[in-house]
């Protein structure tokens, strides 16, 4: 379910890794080790607000992320999920799923704009891009 | 489609003006000026997560939430739709449908966190009030 003319936007690609391409979105692991952090943008150019996809790939929008979800618990204990979608710096359509822990980097603020990421060492991110690919199978 | 064990959190209550009740969720307004700032609420006791809503009440959430979204923009003219289900403050189960101006009070970054609501004066926020019951019809 990819739109031929869909490019991820540098930004996003510059700061993030791919984990996995599902249905309808590419999920990506946001390199910043301060938080389990992931972002999906589905594969459809010219999308911007939610309401820009179709009423059938919103719902698998959401099914997505609830997966995403689930992945990304499975990996790491946290005390709630935060789920955004701003787009006022990136305006490519992309919705963040980020698990917080209580006395975290930004706690109990958002994680948007929270200082600067501190990314992974390449061996953690190689296994956490495996496992999260395992657990979203 | 209420739960009759539902009750508002006292603190979303205090921050917003109840607009209308959808089949699922509470509508309400921040009574903060400085941003077009919805809060909706499913009306079912004990909810944290959006994957604690069954499929069915997760589809008919984003529905209202894209209703909400078009009633908003019916009213005020903005830059870009910012959507976040966060609960790291109040846990109760709600998502916040926020429309950004370029150069607004938070602009680029997150409303959530930035600074002190700015209330309405009481003849602002019921006409208000009035004008998103006829949008949300």
């Amino acid at each position: 379910m990819s739109d031929a003319a869909f490019a991820l936007d540098p930004r996003l690609k510059n700061d993030t890794r791919h984990v996995a391409s599902l249905d309808l979105c590419d999920v990506l692991l946001m390199n910043d080790a301060r938080f389990p952090w992931l972002v999906l943008v589905p594969r459809q150019s010219g999308m911007v607000e939610l309401c820009d996809l179709s009423a059938a790939h919103q719902t698998l929008l959401w099914q997505e992320v609830t997966r995403a979800s689930q992945a990304l618990r499975s990996l790491d204990a946290f005390d709630k999920l935060n789920l955004g979608a701003l787009g006022n710096i990136v305006r490519q359509l992309h919705v963040h799923v980020v698990g917080r822990r209580e006395g975290d980097a930004a706690w109990p603020g958002p994680v948007w704009g929270s200082g600067a990421a501190t990314p992974y060492d390449e061996e953690t991110i190689t296994s956490r891009l495996q496992m999260l690919r395992t657990a979203l199978k």
